[in-house]
């Protein structure tokens, strides 16, 4: 049997959340009742003082850190910083990662049934904000009873579900981390969201939603919408020096098979995505990234919005990052600082674009392991796990 | 009758040259025989010396400039810059601007009968690239009594054809200019055009490309292929500003109908052009871009490669052009200075993206008319039209 890395939180097993007490939805709809798959790290102290929640991107799920066997060979999604020693150290903190609902890896969503017509919910599942997102992590905080965390955190979307927690629940959350995040997505973000949609959408295979009920899966859209969700994700650079201009074979075979070894890459992305993700889950994804822009009802002034926050954040950006770029974290900092917040900053230099905030890199983990080095002697929880 | 503009070319009428000599392909096939459908503006002097060719870019086609009646009301794409007292003045000037082979306009392309089947070419006709298109315009130009241009220009797809035209007919051209363009696409680039492609490929419409024959049209995918190509060819801030986060009613609907004006916006770009383009038509395009490398026969060196060229070249770029950026222009600059050739170079600022290239603007109207009027000079054009 294969030894697990010393740093890693081992082997886990997720846990399913059942609420019967019904959720009001911002879109006016009413979840009768549903599910939170999630998972846990580290323990939970006698003061319950020490929980850390951390938030999923686009296409995450609750399996951020550790294996599910002894012989699984991929660690959760955010393997490089969560565990022992890691910057969300494990020894100190006790860790709560969860699926959020509308997603398709537990929780309830678009492929459970809906309890009122017996019918998977499909196309029918409420539409979901962050807002909603936020209101049913506390229910799950309630449930672990954990009355305020140590930290929430989150890259990309699950930054903003970060900072709508600091917004909405000042008195739940000590810290807050907001990485590679922005406080609204520009035009140019839509826009590349409602490509993926309408590429799902416009899938024969889609049947308005209904697909599994026709047993069909709309795989051409749903590869489009990753295909283009990938580029994305990586810069430019990251791109060129992976790939370059680079052939598959010896010469160009002048037709329309793989000639570029990027093409190669993208397909093979697009392809496993499209055999692994729910459609309407994704397309459910990409609006509730739209929808987020809690300055909206504050006449745009981020400041005003922030002003309820009574926590320190911390914001990173990655220098590469053209899905969110530094500049809109900087709004995000600007803003704090007019709204007389505690607020740490780093714009890390790295080539690999949006996706960073994933991966390992000495100066991303000394700038969140500081921090959270700091939540943790805060709470005087160094030394005593 | 509606007025036309003072200074349009007016009502211009496209014309036919069919070539009956086989044409060679950089694929290694043969073209046995074929149309290129051309219009012209100005006079052809009596020395033949003031002959100027335009180059189009991925969608384009041959009508440049005027209008096809009295009263049409869209002028041709590049009519900004083409016509009496413009950058490219037809008081001096002989304008040739043509459709290329593979082309869907009338120039000999898939939606073309292949002679030898009586069959549509459809996904049969024989890739082309940049040095393809560079040899059929030169018997274009044979045909018209044209030994040597007095410029050839082009914007983006069509910057790279005027590059090559320096490069392999360096006696038949006195002045290049290349605008928006690059010297070879970057993974980034493939990869966009590879969306586009499998959003094509993969609609069931698309029937391997012989649609035609099913009486279809893959009008899903050409219209994602067109969504995904028009996001990078606007900048972020011109999207930005156009239309933010504006919603289309007063508020969001939670579905799937459009909420955002840019949703609504692209959409109909996509809607608009999956009826009017030719789907293998855009393939084939996509492909002579991603083809498109002079410097790789060299080792990669781009100075060694223009190497024969004798003439001046322009080189325009646009600041917010993040499809073909700036660098990438600078790239060819650097290139040309190293090979010791003239150049001047302009990097206009512009909010427009990639598109500025087509647009009015004053700046970039400048520096093309001082360019275009000291190649006038430079053949004592002025003064005697």
């Amino acid at each position: 049997m294969p030894e697990l890395p010393s740093d890693s939180v081992g082997v886990v097993t997720p846990q399913t959340a059942h609420f019967d007490d019904p959720l009001d939805l911002a879109c006016g709809k009413t979840l009768p009742a549903y599910d939170l798959v999630y998972e846990t790290y580290g323990t939970l102290n006698a003061e319950r003082s020490n929980a850390v929640l951390i938030c999923h991107a686009l296409s995450g799920h609750h399996h951020a850190a550790g294996f599910h066997s002894q012989d699984d060979r991929k660690p959760g999604w955010w393997d490089a910083h969560i565990g022992p020693g890691k910057s969300i150290d494990t020894r100190h903190f006790f860790v709560v990662s969860l699926n959020n609902l509308g997603g398709c890896h537990g929780s309830t969503g678009p492929i459970s049934d809906n309890p009122e017509t017996g019918r998977q919910w499909g196309p029918e599942f409420p539409m979901m904000t962050v807002t909603d997102w936020v209101h049913s992590q506390t229910r799950l905080a309630d449930r672990l009873g954990i009355e305020r965390f140590a930290a929430v955190i989150g890259g990309s979307l699950g930054g903003m579900q970060a900072m709508q927690w600091a917004l909405m629940y000042p008195e739940r959350v000590a810290n807050v981390a907001v990485i590679a995040a922005t406080p609204k997505l520009s035009a140019q973000n839509i826009a590349f969201n409602e490509v993926a949609r309408q590429a799902i959408r416009s899938d024969p295979d889609f049947h308005d939603g209904w697909y599994a009920e026709h047993h069909k899966v709309p795989k051409r859209g749903l590869k489009l919408a990753r295909m283009v969700g990938h580029i994305t994700y990586l810069s430019e650079d990251a791109m060129g020096s992976k790939f370059g201009r680079d052939l598959r074979s010896d010469d160009f075979n002048f037709g329309y098979d793989v000639e570029f070894q990027v093409e190669s890459y993208l397909r093979y992305q697009g392809d496993t995505f499209s055999t692994s993700f729910d459609a309407n889950t994704y397309l459910l994804m990409t609006k509730v990234l739209d929808y987020f822009d809690p300055a909206a009802p504050h006449g745009g002034d981020l400041a005003r919005a922030l002003a309820p926050a009574e926590c320190p954040f911390l914001v990173v950006s990655f220098t590469t990052d053209w899905r969110f770029p530094p500049s809109r974290s900087r709004d995000i900092v600007d803003a704090l600082i007019r709204a007389g917040k505690r607020v740490s900053f780093a714009n890390i230099d790295s080539p690999h674009g949006h996706d960073a905030f994933l991966m390992p890199d000495p100066r991303y983990q000394a700038v969140f392991a500081a921090f959270m080095s700091r939540v943790a002697a805060d709470l005087s929880l160094e030394g005593r796990p």
